[in-house]
């Protein structure tokens, strides 16, 4: 058994952004595992990783829903420690803050249209993703 | 380490179901793992893989909890493309496209009640599950 | 590729807890693995497992939204069978039932602020997590 492991750096410009990170995971297994799973990680408790279709319109619909079920700013108990960022904790769950991805003959084995995401909830700080390979 | 991968098909009849997939998963491992994990992972961004329990009347819950959050029909922006399935792109991501399963001696190791479900939010057509276990 | 499997097992004192679980995952992989993956994986389908902060205020947050999401003592149907606990059942899909959790020189690999947490939605009653870690 092989394994490989790095971290993806983010801090983006804006509090929240999605990212597809697709091309990123791609150049990271090349190379390395013919066959096994990649795990994609956030190491924060404020981001997520999902996948789904890359098209702007669906990307607004998914940050609209993620707003109409854990909404910026309302009186989270959480803001107890001087932090207004309850709803960005709330989303992470939602989300979920990982994948693990099927790698087959040296490739990502996923479908047409599915594409990875990097979900930041409460950023313009700097935030990791973790990225490990094991297969052969 | 040994891997083994294959894909399932499924063209279902209604546009949402929900299929009890474990008989299908428990013949895919027969003889092959004694000791790892299983990935099941839907190859499309509008279905998704779920553990839950095998009661009908459940089932219907988790429809109506999915159908209360993202509601079929609604002017979702991904209509920009043409298409009408905004809620199942939205559905698949609150129920997730995957689930790891764990192998021990040779059998999955679920509780008694642990069944592992497809589900199909924009059916009537050609698509597949992918299953990837690695172990010893 | 080595494999290690345990079981932890927990009877809640009320119906619905949240209890950290990253003490007895880093005593579980101490010594065993070096680089790999753990699998947590509640045995049931009224629970779940889940990182986020170790902040009570945002414990109670995550309870309110499950509530609000999928409410206590609604009529649901599962409840044709006798049951009263079709809630925690919607509460287990939302949160899900597992993480699979990065092992780097021998230790988890989180982020400063993930923390581990069994999440009981029907407890007083002795119930199940599986842990399994699988590399080298």
């Amino acid at each position: 058994m092989k394994s490989f492991t790095d971290y993806i750096v983010f801090s983006t410009k804006n509090r929240k952004e999605m990212i597809n990170i697709t091309p990123r995971i791609e150049h990271f297994i090349s190379g390395k595992i013919e066959d096994g799973f990649l795990m994609v990680s956030a190491m924060h408790t404020t981001s997520g990783i999902f996948i789904n279709d890359a098209d702007s319109g669906l990307i607004t619909d998914i940050e609209e829903l993620l707003e109409r079920l854990a909404p910026f700013g309302k009186g989270y108990h959480h803001h107890h420690t001087g932090e207004d960022n309850g709803d960005a904790h709330l989303k992470s769950m939602l989300v979920h803050h990982q994948v693990i991805l099927p790698i087959t003959s040296g490739k990502l084995d996923l479908g047409p249209w599915q594409q990875v995401f990097y979900a930041e909830f409460d950023g313009q700080r700097r935030k990791r993703v973790l990225l490990k390979a094991i297969g052969e």
